[in-house]
């Protein structure tokens, strides 16, 4: 049993693991968010209070943190007593984030993995260039830390798990598939922090196929799927976390990851490319002003959390997975649909946000009632995924399947 | 009969100005060069020395000057002893060196309308806004003053004019076509500096039709015209200077410009204005740094100048006239067509400034000579198209006519 949560980060991500973590605090305890600027995370309380969305009366702090300052973080760990740090920061803080629990005992949960903000697309698997090389001494030292527990990767971690224990003897294939059909109403814009969205992909997408790495570039490789309630969906293979670890741990079938993205965004994304102008090597101007392309990019765009009260339409994210079962071919599609405005209406925050909020309160809630208290560092694949599922049929994501693969007999994960 | 040139500007035109008149100099005498930048005026020279393009022995000057600085401009003038000046800078710098040539006598030669940095698309006709205000004092002084002698406005100027007294009783249109079907081989470029060229398509397009001024958006009205020798192009109804005086000369004819634009180029175009990177207007990026988007697409994009090397294709620039000659409909097409890597091998400069530039030169060349040196304010279709043909014919864009409209007979201008 572990108690009382450290949130760190004050985006849009955050604001959705506060709402979550203040409507289950009878499970958590204290909620503590902490990140540079303090009025953010202020804002975000203030916005928990709105709602009314403490389950109990407990207590609700904000904290101004670096959180690359590890002695700064372990202080605070240690004054406002927590046993959970839910880390939803920029994905460059994970190391000195997980530094901090290691050695406070805390237990340690993210949803991204770690980068470095020179480096982009580093050698796969990527979780073994920095989280991994910790892995020993957070068994030696019995400290929990759970790896990617957001949507994607997460959930769909654990989509595999379930549907590879459950409906086949081998795996085969792994196709995760992250489709957001939802209209923010603006010509372009980024979901979040322009700067993280570009640099997913202006590097190598690396997939995992016939028990190697390949590599491809991002929107070379198409592929429409049918999904349920979205409809046919245009997709491009794209580099992400959770294809690294699952490789890892199912190196027998292929993983590959497959993200929506219409033509717009593609043409949009493609201009601003070829003309130089998602570059971080900093240009001159004419007049002399030294200035970093993509900054520029960045402050023209739309504030991403500017979108979510006009944010409509639904999110579809699931695994195809085939493999054999008795001797035949078999494939199930595990799914979650989430609606923007139903998330707006919930927790102030866009779908995007949401998706990837929610399922890391339902780690710390698995790991405050000791289920997921694992005393060692895990991917979520790694744990049983059925708890995981059961809250969050309960507090947002409910997962279905469709057995016979996409478009088969839709019914709960648990029917 | 007046002799000795001065040329304003350094850019890509002025370097076609100036090969040219040294091609000249023995019916324009001594050719001086003057901008902000001494040194931009003297690679100029030197690429004039290198191809030997002086006619005969002479005096060839490069020196500094504000162009914006009147009594400089008229020390200037009176301490080289020009009798004409050809003002090539940029559309800013117009109505100081006007005045500096009504103060000292000389001729004054311009290739585009005048603009003030902070304003776009004033009311039309915009020559009114400024240069015609100064028609009765060049008048008065007996100052000649011969407006848009560029290819666009200038040439087209005179081939509406020759049009109409050639082909026709009444004139009832003038559209005027400027398409370049050349290739520079880059991703995305502008052919002279980003910031002019985006000014050109950010405002309103003005057109003369049914006897009153229309208002368009750019990219609103398309029209394919299949041209001689570039064939089938596309283009779109442009605001351009040279509508502002033929519909001021001919209010009983439709005049329009248009400006043939590929798909490519609308689409860059259309992304870059839709997030605001065409913007004039500062913004703020997230490190707090203020900076103009528009010149940071300038920063990222190709120097003009650095295209023509590998510049190849052509273009094509002409009027489609259509009137009644006894009373019966006619048309007539006056065009032009000019070669990027002839333009190159020859003053080492791409098609855009060729056209440009040469035609201000033929009209320096009949100041000189006395048949265009009126001793007052003109816009070219004011003028003898006959004698600016013979000159362009020979020193390189000959005019050429298809008599019945586009695709009709084929012949030179004075066949």
């Amino acid at each position: 049993m572990k108690q009382n949560v450290l949130i760190i980060g004050a985006g849009g991500v955050a604001q959705v693991v506060a709402h979550k973590c203040a409507q289950n605090n009878d499970v958590l305890g204290d909620i503590h968010i902490a990140s540079r600027t303090l009025d953010k995370c202020e804002a975000i309380l203030e916005s928990v209070r709105e709602k009314g969305a403490m389950k109990q009366e407990g207590v609700l702090e904000a904290h101004e943190v670096n959180a690359l300052d590890v002695p700064a973080l372990v202080a605070l760990i240690n004054k406002t007593g927590v046993q959970i740090v839910i880390n939803v920061g920029t994905a460059f803080v994970n190391m000195s984030v997980m530094d901090a629990c290691i050695e406070t005992g805390a237990a340690y949960i993210d949803t991204a993995i770690h980068e470095e903000p020179d480096k982009i697309c580093e050698t796969p698997p990527w979780y073994a260039n920095y989280e991994w090389k910790k892995r020993d001494l957070c068994a030696e030292k019995g400290v929990t830390a759970i790896l990617g527990a957001g949507f994607d990767p997460g959930v769909v971690n654990a989509f595999a798990r379930f549907a590879i224990d459950e409906y086949m003897d081998e795996v085969k294939s792994i196709d995760i598939i992250d489709i957001n059909a939802g209209n923010h109403g603006k010509y372009f814009a980024t979901n979040f922090d322009p700067e993280i969205n570009f640099r997913e992909f202006t590097g190598t997408v690396y997939s995992w196929q016939e028990g190697e790495w390949k590599e491809n570039k991002m929107f070379e490789v198409g592929q429409v799927w049918d999904l349920p309630v979205v409809g046919p969906s245009q997709s491009y293979m794209s580099g992400h976390d959770e294809v690294h670890s699952l490789a890892t741990n199912y190196p027998h079938a292929d993983v590959r990851f497959w993200m929506g993205f219409g033509d717009h965004y593609i043409n949009v994304f493609t201009v601003l490319k070829s003309l130089g102008l998602l570059s971080e090597q900093p240009v001159t101007t004419a007049e002399g002003l030294e200035v970093v392309p993509l900054k520029v990019v960045k402050a023209v765009l739309p504030d991403p959390a500017s979108l979510a009260p006009n944010y409509t339409g639904k999110t579809c994210i699931g695994d195809l997975v085939k493999g054999i079962k008795d001797g035949k071919e078999t494939e199930v599609f595990l799914y979650n649909v989430a609606d923007h405005k139903d998330a707006y209406n919930e927790v102030g925050s866009q779908g995007i946000s949401y998706t990837a909020g929610v399922p890391p309160v339902a780690a710390a809630m698995l790991v405050a009632t000791g289920e997921w208290d694992a005393k060692t560092m895990k991917n979520v694949e790694e744990l049983d995924p059925k708890p995981f599922f059961t809250i969050l049929d309960r507090i947002g994501l409910p997962t279905r399947v469709q057995v016979g693969g996409i478009g088969g007999e839709d019914k709960a994960w648990n029917e």
